[in-house]
């Protein structure tokens, strides 16, 4: 009888733990540091924008974190998510490979990060924080945190990058609809953002400027926390589900990946997948290849250095062991705007260096070229984002059709892409640019990474 | 034991036959007449731009009609679709009503129109017919047909709305996306169309002027079929899958419900989830209540004629039997353009002038709070066509806190909101209004009803 097209698993299948792979790694990353005294970092130095239970998560060796009742009650709204058995795309490219792929685009806020939204704004609500403080880019993040704050009722405020507050206006809707209040940053109510204008008026901003708005709002507001929706430990962690479920739908067709791929930014959907597979390549000698996959336009695994670098351009936060392009560097305007980050996941980051973790980099036509091809077949529109596992998971479905064999190839669909028709358009018109990095203003960048003991 | 969020089913699970109510109804709809002639309708009058298994399934009074395995096999791409139980929103309203509601927006074109495009594709295949022409308005029926026309291999062309062409350039992108030719309506490729821009260069368009272009593409090219998303007996025969699978459903969870809402333009996603239920209505005596909803501004069986009329402005179409505002009735520019339809298929009118259907009318300001008050509780954002049904659902659930009675209210949550965040931005900026359509222009329309017989 022919697989399902689509696995699924019933609400009392939600995991109740994280897995948390600290507890199985050989090598654990180096602390962090305090970016000012350059020492590791204590738990008081988080206090002022974490609680202390997400505090606790990301130091925690502990394999096996339990999911609170109530984090596991607001995930039944659309977990477990279906996996798929993409029989059309597997027929379209007459591949003997099994695709298997995992989509999280069908959470309320069209992305894998509302995983890791909820229990942050849980853990903050418990301890007694009445209002959130976050960046975001392309408005992903934004929505995933808008969202859970307003289920648990707590004020959700939200720096947004100038530049993408204006040239999406319907992220900002969603997350206004949501309640959030969003604030295109740079702007006047932070001492960084007053700066930056003060300097620059017409600034469109970044990231890293968003992120130093934020961190300073928390810091400032005794009621408020921040949050962040990728990198840390305990975000990586929460995403973990996407991964344990993924297992246990491959054990109901009797299934294993012999490769598991995600696109990677900061690294927490592709570790969201990985890690519970990882574990079996750390502790139980199986030989699955992990994929993270990023854009060239930003390829802080395969160009980066393993560095102590700060998380933003500010250097307001911790200073963390990580791949790095250089906390100033600037990523050209690919329209995969959750992939442009300097760094990545300290835990990706000593897993990639340990050898645990291959990479690879695309330019963005390619990427929209294998978007397209599953669209057609799958019917799926791809963030660009998510599009990047598209595209490595299409290559190595075709070197399965090129060498005859059947592997069985399982990717993350992060989210889908109905914000991100105007990049489909410039592609389909063919107006879509491959921009790449410069390789000066990279070594420039890498040279000014901080000189840690 | 709380009942789970999502009540599910599996791939076995999709109906294997669409239920046709026809068999059922204790009067039969009149019999549509050819517009030119006014005498009824003959197959050969519809086999210029219909292919025979389609016309077939119009006429015909068998109760249930197979569905073929090459559609089964698309639908399980999104089908079966979820079963929601709104345990957050009950709690929001603090209502004892049980509220359930179908979610159709899971299909890969955002909508229930999936349901009835992909059929209808597979017999203009199976007739040999190498392209299809429509027309759209908001854009989502043409989004259904581009994605099935693709599934199949044949070639699309939609004649989309000039004004929304331009205001709704995502829709049109998607469509794009799946390889559809879209065209501002009205046109140069048409008579039709160049009529129209002879007379007014600058004419915006309307689904009326739309149709009669893909009509007449249709009827004058050998190798195109026209392919209607709503009103007609085979469309609503196909969308009885949402009900079918609806009881089934509530089947697991040993529920029934007291009332079946669902928004109404030209009727489909609505029929398609009521008929199943009205047939044990019809056939067992059950005492479930039947609500279609439509705006205030279209309002088509609160205030319409129930008489012989033309589907379209042109009078190219047949003449049927329905509750009609006039065919050159011209509703307000509503955000859910998918109910602003002068008519309703006649199978709804029919049950409705026989009395197992009720209809209520809302002005677009309450059921854009309704949406709202829907997103903050259950996170989903809805179409503003079914946050007409969200409205009724809500207004019933707040009777039952007020009269204490626990009703099962299940509606149909038709698609989802994110190609329309520029309403809800409208309307949380306190900018939507409540616009009418005037009574002085009704009457003039109505007043122009064809003279039949």
């Amino acid at each position: 009888m022919k697989e399902p097209t689509k696995i699924l698993l019933e609400e009392k299948d939600i995991p109740t733990r994280w897995y948390n792979i600290q507890a199985d790694m050989p090598n654990l990353p180096k602390p962090p540091l305090n970016p000012a005294s350059k020492k590791p970092l204590g738990p008081e130095d988080l206090s002022p924008i974490f609680p202390m239970d997400l505090i606790k998560q990301e130091v925690s060796t502990e394999r096996w974190i339990d999911i609170p009742d109530e984090v596991r009650e607001i995930y039944h709204l659309w977990r477990p998510t279906p996996l798929y058995r993409a029989h059309r795309l597997e027929k379209a490219l007459d591949t003997p490979a099994k695709i298997y792929y995992k989509y999280e685009g069908v959470s309320p806020a069209g992305s894998h990060k509302l995983n890791t939204s909820v229990p942050q704004v849980y853990y903050n609500k418990k301890a007694g924080i009445k209002r959130i403080a976050t960046e975001t880019g392309a408005g992903q993040w934004g929505s995933a945190l808008s969202l859970a704050c307003r289920f648990f009722g707590l004020d959700c405020t939200v720096y947004m990058v100038k530049v993408s507050y204006h040239q999406k206006p319907y992220r900002r809707s969603f997350m206004e609809l949501f309640g959030a209040n969003v604030i295109p940053s740079p702007s006047e109510h932070t001492e960084a953002g007053r700066k930056i204008l003060a300097e620059n008026p017409d600034s469109l901003g970044s990231l890293g400027i968003a992120i130093s708005e934020a961190v300073e709002d928390a810091a400032t507001r005794e009621d408020t926390n921040y949050a962040l929706g990728s990198v840390l430990n305990h975000v990586l962690l929460h995403q973990t589900v996407i991964g344990l479920e993924a297992k246990k739908q491959l054990e109901k067709v009797d299934s294993y990946p012999d490769v598991v791929i995600g696109c990677c930014g900061g690294g927490s959907n592709f570790a969201g997948l990985s890690f519970p597979f990882l574990q079996d390549v750390l502790s139980g000698g199986r030989k699955t290849r992990v994929m993270a996959v990023e854009p060239s336009a930003c390829p802080t695994l395969t160009r980066g250095k393993f560095a102590y670098d700060y998380g933003d351009t500010a250097k307001l936060t911790p200073i963390s062991m990580m791949y790095t392009l250089g906390h100033d560097f600037v990523p050209p305007g690919i329209h995969a705007g959750g992939l442009r980050y300097h760094g990545d996941a300290p835990l990706v980051s000593q897993l990639y260096h340990d050898g645990f973790i291959e990479a690879r980099a695309y330019p963005q036509r390619a990427v929209f070229e294998a978007a397209v091809t599953f669209a057609r077949s799958e019917g799926i529109v791809p963030a660009p984002e998510a599009a990047h596992a598209v595209k490595a998971a299409l290559d190595e479905a075709v070197a399965c059709r090129e060498s005859g064999e059947a592997k069985t190839i399982l990717f993350c669909l992060s989210g889908h892409g109905f914000f991100d028709l105007a990049a489909y358009d410039a592609y389909l018109a063919g107006e879509l640019e491959d921009i790449e990095y410069s390789p000066e203003l990279l070594e420039q960048s890498l040279a000014k990474l901080p000189q840690v003991e």
